[in-house]
């Protein structure tokens, strides 16, 4: 189907062990025979084979590992091989180089997976469930991602859309065949239910796909509370109970865990946290109006309370404020051993957060549990919502006793617009831009 | 011989489209049985097989490709099972928290080769030359590397370390058996000649590492020159030659490109671009103390004269202050149409300055064209450095006629420090400091 063998290096660039470059299309085996030390022509699928790269005058470039995988079980379903060569910068380059001077064309962003949607190895959500693993920054992105690739989305459509097919094909048999029955009494009577009950489901999914959103893309967290309440106290505590860090690798996660923090399977984005941290002894900065900014932003409050003494006027402005909000409210104390009130009470000087945390999890934990498949982005959601709107209309028609062609088309957007989700019917342009969104190499 | 299975991540820890992570040790295939989908128990070597990595739970984390490697036909001659799975950085990780959690333990930098060392699988200058390919940032540095990862210090080195045993061996013989001959005649007569061809073998050596270091490392240059009379032009003529970038992949290059220039398979390494940008049209800025600390620091200097005017008095300073360094000479004029003095004429402006890049060539073409290997870092130099002093001392001592067990213990220590560099004998800290430098997954 695709002219070109593409290449690219597979791998992020920079200087690592290992880089991958990795070849996909008719000629990525031959390309790869003039420029390796060993004949690929008859080696199996999915072996792996050691040599050199030679350049142009035959000279040994770098020491590498081949992989060879034959169409049609590959990523792209076209023959693939991968060179695993030293991580360099410059060493992967000229390798890379090397591969294009044979006649591989550089692979745009998403071509390799682009290449394996159009082969029908996976679906459009499948696709984009890909570049999601990738982008994953917390285990229920990471989860869902996986589903994605597994076919979740599918799962969950196919049975919405065979649906609305059935539903389309009584209405034609009706439309070809007026003689058999009363066919405005038809629309009302079987498909209205029909219709109800498919868009009750769609509900449904929107609902989840809310919850989905936010556990993936994290919760967004505003930390507020007077001046030397111990919010900075808080946001450190925190920091030191981020799960994320599995090993002490080079510090790539500290640039950015300021924003990001994971307790357990929850990651909090955390507003404004430079500004706890500045404005912790400064009055006149912590203005109501600056709260109130946070606080649009905020899916989630931890309001900070004095638990030492009584509730101040501020205090009291906070609670109001934050009252319609998803919020959790802190009482903060030197020494945590006097409780007198119920509520959570935390010293986050000390680093004793452990009620907050449990509470945390506890307010997440129906979300977390619940691993039924939902809908991975915005593409996806609006075109659901399309779908949702085009019943709408169709119901309103049939409920209007208009012709049944007219409420067909309705019902046909629809079904189109479920497809769209998977790909099954597309626009090459908007295709083009949604892998162009995708890393190289992918 | 190593009690541990090994694992860590071998592809540069960001964002890419894979990423590798890589296990080593008597457990790498029974550990990675435990979280993926497929028994790897009976899969022949040198094979790739796809399949999921499992949780705890034994829920789907990520789908990947797994390639065994079976000892002793690998890169640490260990079991190596390596798997390829989505390039984010929290998945990355994700699935190596998942093969620590079973056991298999964080690998040091470097530890994998390190073992390949322990294991005989290769010598410690090819050990050495792994991470120089890493870190090489030009052909000749690569070029260097893969010779070296090929065993070209060993080659080098060998016959001069068996000279050294075949003296050591004659000397002894005689030691023994002093009965059959004189001994002294014997060292001064058979012996010295044989030190003295040792000797200048080694100096031929020296002579070329100073040469493979400066192309491998790149030509520290400094391009001078009065105010206004082209630098800053050039610097964006020769940027634009620029020959590294082979592809239009993200702006990784251009970052560094100021610093380092590649003209054909020469580096220039440009000292203090910034200043020429900056100092370009203020005449102070420029002073004699200022372009005499560059000077310094050159190991050629690119001298820019107006070829439009006689010379000033700035220019005479210029070129008495660079006579004693490699240097070429420029001619810059708007227009190369009429060129009135031999020398090297461009026009910076218009980006002509073909006559350079020749000139470039041409000045390191006879150290290019050589291909014999070199030693490759200072360790190996100053190993050689040792036993070059040790055999003078040697030499001294045949001169002086001095007992031959003294004048063995010399050359014995000249043996012992050619076999450092191949690390036949090593001082543990002093390997686990060189490894240490490795990066991380190699």
């Amino acid at each position: 189907m695709f002219e070109h063998t593409i290449c690219a290096i597979s791998t992020a660039l920079q200087d690592g062990a290992i880089s991958i470059i990795r070849i996909s299309g008719e000629h990525a085996i031959p390309i790869t025979n003039k420029i390796f030390t060993k004949d690929l022509s008859d080696v199996p699928s999915h072996t792996i084979h050691y040599g050199n790269i030679l350049d142009g005058a035959g000279k040994p470039v770098d020491e590498v590992l081949v992989s060879v995988f034959r169409a049609p079980k590959t990523y792209t379903r076209e023959d693939i091989v991968e060179i695993n060569c030293h991580g360099g910068v410059f060493i992967t380059r000229k390798v890379l180089s090397i591969v294009l001077s044979q006649g591989a064309v550089l692979a745009k962003p998403g071509e390799f997976t682009q290449r394996a949607f159009y082969h029908g190895r996976i679906d459009l959500s499948q696709a984009e469930a890909v570049q999601d693993m990738i982008d994953a920054s917390n285990d229920t992105a990471a989860s869902l991602a996986i589903q994605g690739i597994r076919g979740s989305v599918k799962k969950l459509l196919q049975p919405l859309i065979d649906e609305l097919l059935d539903i389309i094909a009584q209405i034609e048999v009706n439309i070809d065949y007026p003689e058999y029955e009363d066919i405005e009494q038809l629309t009302t009577q079987e498909l209205l239910p029909k219709t109800n009950d498919w868009l009750s489901k769609i509900d449904q999914i929107l609902k989840r796909v809310q919850t989905g959103q936010l556990l993936k893309k994290g919760i967004n967290t505003v930390i507020i509370g007077r001046p030397n309440v111990g919010k900075s106290s808080l946001l450190n505590a925190l920091l030191e109970e981020d799960k994320a860090i599995v090993t002490d690798i080079a510090g790539t996660t500290r640039d950015i865990v300021e924003g990001q923090i994971h307790i357990g399977s929850v990651q909090l984005n955390l507003i404004d946290t430079a500004g706890i941290r500045k404005a912790s002894d400064k009055i006149e900065q912590i203005g109501i109006e600056k709260s109130q900014q946070m606080l649009q932003k905020a899916q989630l409050v931890l309001l900070v309370l004095d638990g030492s003494s009584p509730l101040t006027k501020e205090d009291q402005i906070l609670l109001e404020q934050t009252k319609d909000k998803r919020r959790l409210i802190l009482f903060n104390k030197e020494d945590m051993q006097h409780q007198d009130k119920e509520g959570i009470w935390i010293s986050a000087k000390n680093h004793q957060i452990q009620p907050l945390l449990d509470a945390l999890e506890n307010m997440y934990k129906q979300d977390l549990l619940k691993e039924e498949p939902v809908l991975s982005n915005e593409r996806q959601i609006g075109l659901l919502n399309q779908a949702k709107q085009d019943m709408l209309r169709a119901k309103e028609a049939m409920e209007m006793m208009m012709e049944p062609d007219l409420v067909e088309i309705d019902i046909q957007a629809a079904h189109n617009h479920l497809k769209e989700i998977l790909g099954e019917v597309h626009r090459e342009d908007l295709l083009d831009t949604l892998f162009s969104k995708f890393c190289l190499g992918k």
